[in-house]
């Protein structure tokens, strides 16, 4: 009986119960925590009215009304088998049928229902994308900064994300940085656009040159490159601009679409991945997509809401609730001296930590750009002008959480009373900065 | 120019152009689909109503009246912004509380909130479960015949699926296999109670034998051997049967289950995986799976339908329209001199395919129990069994489609009319093969 307790105890002892390639991710995962945990301790000591959160990406505009009547007529008018029942694991034929053909409208395209898979959300659509092309040690480029968690869906495969430092006067593409990234190894690359963290829309032009190096590099590699569009914020564009639609300038371009943002349905989980018939090995490609959706236990995505968004292609996001946040918010901070990136679409706004504090003896150091390998590595900098922030009940996410340091990502999807509301505590912030026009 | 161009060939010539892992899948995946495109050929050429579809694991019983009440509760009470926004990743505390209270009233188990993590259905339940604990080459245990999809999500983690040989007899745990099978890489061992394929239900007798040898084996080896017991069938057992809660029995135990029978759910995608504290480093388990079921892309099962099953914690299956598919199947066939193991629970019949057809110079061969190392491996008794029922418009899934040659399974889960209807067909099946009472 003392083996058994003492064996018992050693497995016990031993917290090491999970598998290896999860351990980074409780460490990270525990940073990341904590900020949200602290934002809403501050909520119930302060009150919410009075605490500014700008850490989350969770939209502040309900889903239109027309999304709202589409289940309630399917509802009302399908059979439940039919509604809740297993359907194709790329989704049902009508539904993909209805996004293809509201895409060929906005742009010009020829796709048909077969090239599209419904997925779980665009996360389970990167993951699908990446399961189907990636083989160990191959290379995945994306531009920082960039979403985390693209780090995490590259090494599920065993694949090796690689960033590609900013060009930090733009946010556009880094093109001299990318080619010298790109190699051998690369399988696939990823943008977001337009951009979170930072509000930019990538041009034409930018697409186009981004196109020209990849198929020279094709050429020079014999193998494919997939491109790979990640763009939940495609409707979220201002003052008139547009998102460039990839597979036009770059053969081998899959997209990925969530409708988390343009109808507030982040947690749906409902969105699809594109494979155009222009990629190589399309009719492969497709087939293995959907079996890599069904195997990773997806199977489909969920379909009452799968077939409430069919009926809600055509559907707009409310631009107007995101550009007023927007204006106020750049307008109101660039007026105070912050040095921010204008916001061109997405609802993110990108902000310079301001260079020094001024304060007696003040030592919170300088905030050059800095490309983080660990995420997690926050300067001095960065977590002095986060802490002085959050002094003032302002939540804001630091660069660092993008790979990108010397910055912090405000997203104005919250209430416009958060923005008015947080305007005079920036100021204070800017006056213990020194800042001015 | 004619390099470009030859060079494109080579791209395009070469159309091994997905992960190399995903190949086999492609392979296995047309065999499966063919069958599945022959039930939909046959239903055109002979009349939905004249072709007897057993394949299907799909259920014909529409969702309870209660989920559809909760679904319309949800949408006119709540906020739009709070029913399809996001939440934690592991789910609405109130869901998990609501099915956590269902369980230990039912169960006598002592759950919180806190032990459940609300997956995208069953499929990634156990794909969460796997990803947390599985380092490449990993062994898991499962009992043959087992749902094939088991092998594809074990090498999701690079782990290594062993199936353990069936007892034919009774079709409970095979022990003394299960005992020659496990070894110091065993990390996992994967139940499926009530059974898929063979609809049969582990007895307490076999949960506790099975939970010695797990105790004895973790002591000797000196680490943790975890038991992942997918339970969608739950609440489908028949005759007043019972299904032992596994918890109660093996502190390593996690349950993974979906609504996808139960409630007629299952293109909604919902379940859940509950990780007891009884577990060894069960905090640090659940926080890594609630990381897992993030990263895996699925950020946390969809909202509304979540809330929704979270108010119909206390619905019951519609078990009597089973049941009398059930018995009507059973009573029928084995009156014929079919060969059936009794259905106890989930809506699967196990037969046996009958030992010689008929014929002149009839060479249809033996069937013999033959676990199949790759699940499509068609023996030639089965394949002639199989396609002779298809003679009669019966479809049903080959045993090796589940690691174990010499059976079909047949899913009851169709409508009544459809087996009253089959039997005639099943009688003239009988008369070829020769049987007799």
């Amino acid at each position: 009986m003392q083996t058994e307790e003492k064996s018992r105890q050693e497995i016990q002892g031993d917290k090491k119960v999970i598998a290896k390639k999860m351990r980074p991710f409780l460490e990270n995962n525990s940073a990341i925590r904590m900020m949200f945990e602290e934002g809403k301790k501050m909520a119930e000591l302060y009150g919410a009215d009075k605490v500014y959160d700008f850490s989350l990406g969770n939209p502040n505009v309900p889903a239109p009304q027309k999304v709202g009547q589409a289940i309630q007529e399917i509802l009302d008018e399908e059979d439940p088998l039919f509604v809740h029942g297993y359907m194709s694991n790329a989704g049902y034929p009508q539904v993909r049928e209805a996004i293809a053909e509201n895409l060929n409208q906005r742009f010009g395209t020829n796709f048909t229902w077969q090239n599209l898979i419904m997925t779980v959300g665009a996360g389970c659509g990167l993951n699908v994308a990446l399961k189907t092309v990636l083989d160990p040690g191959d290379e995945v480029l994306t531009f920082a900064p960039y979403f985390l968690e693209y780090r995490a869906y590259v090494t599920n495969y065993d694949g090796v994300l690689v960033a590609v430092e900013p060009d930090t006067e733009t946010f556009q593409v880094n093109l001299e940085a990318f080619r010298a990234k790109i190699n051998e190894k690369t399988k696939a690359v990823i943008i977001n656009n337009p951009n979170n963290p930072t509000g930019v829309v990538y041009s034409e032009e930018t697409i186009q040159s981004l196109a020209a190096i990849l198929n020279e590099k094709q050429e020079a590699f014999g193998h494919e490159i997939y491109l790979i569009s990640d763009e939940p914020y495609r409707e979220l564009v201002f003052d008139g601009g547009t998102v460039p639609f990839v597979t036009k300038y770059y053969d081998n371009t899959m997209v990925v679409y969530s409708y988390s943002k343009s109808l507030s349905l982040p947690g749906e989980r409902i969105g699809y991945l594109l494979i155009p018939d222009e990629l190589s090995g399309s009719a492969e490609m497709i087939e293995a997509a959907t079996i890599a959706n069904r195997i990773s236990g997806c199977v489909n995505a969920p379909s009452l809401i799968q077939l409430a968004v069919g009926r809600c292609a055509d559907c707009q996001a409310d631009l107007d609730f995101y550009d007023r946040n927007r204006r106020t918010l750049y307008e109101g901070l660039t007026a105070m001296g912050f040095d921010c990136i204008r916001p061109q679409g997405a609802f993110y706004l990108w902000m310079k930590v301001p260079a020094a504090k001024k304060e007696p003896g003040g030592s919170a150091g300088k905030a050059e750009a800095d490309i983080a390998g660990e995420g997690e590595d926050l300067t001095a900098a960065e977590a002095a002008f986060v802490q002085a922030a959050k002094s003032h009940h302002i939540l804001a996410v630091p660069g660092s959480s993008f790979a990108c340091t010397g910055y912090v990502r405000l997203a104005y999807c919250v209430s416009y009373e958060t923005i008015v509301n947080a305007l005079p505590e920036f100021e204070k912030l800017a006056g213990e900065y020194g800042l001015s026009l």
